[in-house]
């Protein structure tokens, strides 16, 4: 089997999936960029992170295009991707997991005001604030796939008030109405860019909060910190941005309603997802059915 | 029925209980500190929180002593206790809940390295760190009552490993040994205070954080700072303190690796404890079995 491995990693990263992926595909080759361009008929399919666009054109005996992550939108935004290969995402247990335990400690520490008490500290204040329990705070996960599934599961088994929205199913404003805490694990597609704006804030009740767990491109920034400035919304939790790393001077870094993480609410674990990926490109290249295969006109 | 309610809470936090026990006892006639000394001999109960040190003395009616807070050390301490009254601890559903969900987010924060990526913000420094699986993070929780299986349960069931420890069971060194994070729940007893020292501390694996939600006298403060300056552990997360509030001028407000909680990781719920406290009155003056009798040998 000769694959190509290409991805935007650094040279440490690269050398840690390289080191996963071998250890449960032995019997492959593996070809970087620069092999895949000298040798380009033999390539059979691609493990691919963020790979440079381009990368995968021009190999005909391509079977599968299998993503290390689980967003795959800057995957298909390449427009050489080419048409006839299926493109799987990962989706990786540990991955899921680490999802829910990032959504569940927002959940809590937006609840019982943890970021006030960090502040607090600063100030060396000792002030306590009042408690409610987790049955009175009502939280809203965005998106039904399996990161919106584990957040909800996680944050429901600890007693908190859950619903779940899709954006097929109910209409949103009705549900936004009645969350304290609204969490975005949508998939970026053209009709969920820019979702969080100043009316999916607007229709949010006084003193809610928000947590971006998918994509920066959900949510309108300027709208975002308009929100939190009139004291509508009481506080961001964000893991993903417009422009990743955040730019230093962007405002977000030292607002004191928002929480900031560099996009690390839940990486892929190479040793699961080695396994996850080794059982989809054995089954491509037998020619049987292949997990998580992305619809390219839906985006996910 | 006639009930004392003393306590050292302030105007308001006296009216709110007051409101919440008369709602669910409206059968009882409240008397004060300076009701009960102007007639002693009418009061059949005592509802309290921290009273003053001799408020009970001289009761000879008296049949229970209630108290709203789970730890009774401070309450046990008053040598002019009567020593012929049944004392009752508090034990609150939602009080319990809330040490569950204070304990589970210092894990998850710990566990995630979200205190650092709030360190990161302020230095509007963009790093991601390794991220490890829920079950390859060992935690041993100090303490099998009420608020000890509440947190264990909580911790267990989000995929951690956790051990759980009580005074009279198994050696504690080796189970130090492998614990990544410590987290205490034990009552403060003569055998239990300064628990938390320079021993405690180097039984731990190295990178090992502390957990304190128990009381500030189970800790010998200037172990677990030089345990800190060296490097051995990690992080303490310290909800009590030896002197409350902490002085502003303590160390652990600005020590990078002290997370300070001012005695909030558990209120007791009034709604829900004023339901206890009146089981509890209607059974002692009807000499009936009392819930979560002390012991005052044992100190709990």
């Amino acid at each position: 089997m000769n694959v190509l491995l290409s991805g935007d990693f650094g040279a440490d990263e690269r050398a840690r999936w390289q080191r996963a992926l071998a250890a449960v595909i032995p019997e492959a080759r593996w070809l970087d960029e620069a092999g895949a361009r000298t040798q380009p008929d033999v390539v059979q399919a691609a493990v691919v992170a963020n790979p440079p666009p381009g990368s995968l054109q021009g190999l005909p005996r391509l079977r599968l295009i299998q993503s290390l992550w689980a967003g795959v939108d800057r995957l298909l935004a390449d427009t050489t991707l080419p048409a006839g290969v299926p493109v799987a995402r990962m989706v990786d247990p540990a991955m899921n997991a680490a999802m829910g335990e990032t959504a569940l400690w927002a959940v809590l520490s937006l609840h019982r005001g943890f970021f006030e008490y960090a502040q607090r500290q600063r100030e060396a204040r000792w002030q306590v604030h009042a408690q409610r329990r987790a049955d009175e705070v009502r939280v809203l996960v965005l998106g039904q796939g399996q990161m919106g599934r584990a957040a909800a599961r996680c944050i429901a088994q600890q007693g908190y008030a859950v619903t779940s929205w899709r954006r097929d199913g109910t209409p949103l404003p009705p549900l936004l109405g009645r969350a304290q805490i609204a969490i975005n694990l949508l998939p970026l597609t053209p009709d969920t860019r820019g979702l969080l704006d100043a009316a999916f804030f607007a229709a949010l009740p006084p003193g809610a909060s928000v947590v971006n767990l998918a994509r920066g491109a959900h949510v309108v920034d300027a709208d975002l910190l308009a929100a939190l400035a009139s004291g509508h919304l009481h506080h961001a939790v964000l893991d993903v941005f417009h422009t990743e790393p955040l730019p230093p001077e962007h405002p977000f870094w030292r607002h004191p309603g928002v929480t900031v993480l560099p996009h690390a609410a839940a990486l892929t674990d190479p040793r699961s997802a080695a396994t996850v990926a080794a059982a989809n490109l054995r089954a491509a290249l037998a020619g049987q059915p292949v997990a998580h295969l992305v619809s390219r006109s839906v985006g996910y």
